[in-house]
């Protein structure tokens, strides 16, 4: 059995992090799918998907981690293609990647206690998002 | 058809990696599916899953790579909420990523010759692990 | 219903970046799903796959990105053991993965609109790579 299901979010810029976790648990109820998992998706390359324990501290250290790996201060080539200044936005979604599988079990999602799944906004504006959560698995 | 199993492992803390290739080759033999995939999950927000050469060399060059995007001397603001001394075990496992999916040809991992699935134990204390390991396919 | 293809690409060396959208867009066409979704895999330690925005500025800030987590010019305990030179080769195909899925709807690819499914040659010489397309779903 497959459900899919397309939702909207709204971001407030670069390094906003979207809990999704209640989003997804919902959908998997709807779902009905006992058993499978779930797949969460970003269409769009300046975006990623990964879990976190989901609290203000660390959503400044992740941050600052990824500035270590694509800082603002320095050039990118990307900038010269378009006049863009998200050249370091791409790079960081590139690596975290936009796509997460998350196990089902008794129609919920198998996370670890202070695991949640969210969305990191690595665009340097707001953006509206649309995610695509897809469920594979049997009743 | 799809088959859901639970496996347990420990730890010896920070940097530990545990090559689960014969495990997840074990389950996949007992789900007779032939062809199709499995997804590997750690519930838990200080581990991660991915695949690499195991052996000792890299073991150490890929936790020193990971140390220079979270270094352990860097003062971190997760610390100040809850006591914790993990920040750089948090951040490093959303980047890598809790979740691993890997095709399944004639009842077989799909995997290059030196390469194996592994946890990664990023937690600063031994740990107790239990994996979700979920297989979909075709017998 | 699942439906697997193997195909075989030639990489120039490192760095080199292959735009994959076309070639599994294709399989995704050949499939006949019309909902699911679609996991790209390469079976080896040196490479990666995930998504981009496919220009020539953003493949520099790449490959300048992961040479901040893994440089060129720094020792690895991976060379002592085979005589290698890819120790960073290693560790960046850790830390970005060999495996990405991606949501299949109306028998297309759910993907940004610049948006590309790429594979990342880490490895410091040209390979001939094959890659694994497993697609699950409903026709």
């Amino acid at each position: 059995m497959i459900y899919q299901e397309e939702v909207n979010i709204s971001t407030t810029g670069e390094n906003d992090i979207i809990n999704l976790t209640e989003l997804v648990e919902n959908i998997v109820k709807k779902s009905r799918i006992r058993i499978g998992m779930v797949n969460i998706f970003i269409p769009g390359s300046t975006g990623a998907i990964t879990t976190m324990e989901y609290e203000p501290g660390l959503k400044k250290d992740l941050a600052e981690a990824l500035a270590r790996i694509a800082p603002r201060e320095i050039p990118y080539e990307h900038h010269k293609r378009w006049g863009d200044d998200n050249g370091r936005s791409h790079v960081k979604a590139s690596i975290i990647g936009p796509s997460l599988t998350v196990p089902i079990k008794n129609n919920k999602l198998y996370l670890g206690t202070w695991q949640q799944i969210v969305f990191l906004e690595l665009d340097t504006r707001p953006r509206n998002r649309r995610l695509i959560i897809t469920i594979f698995g049997e009743e």
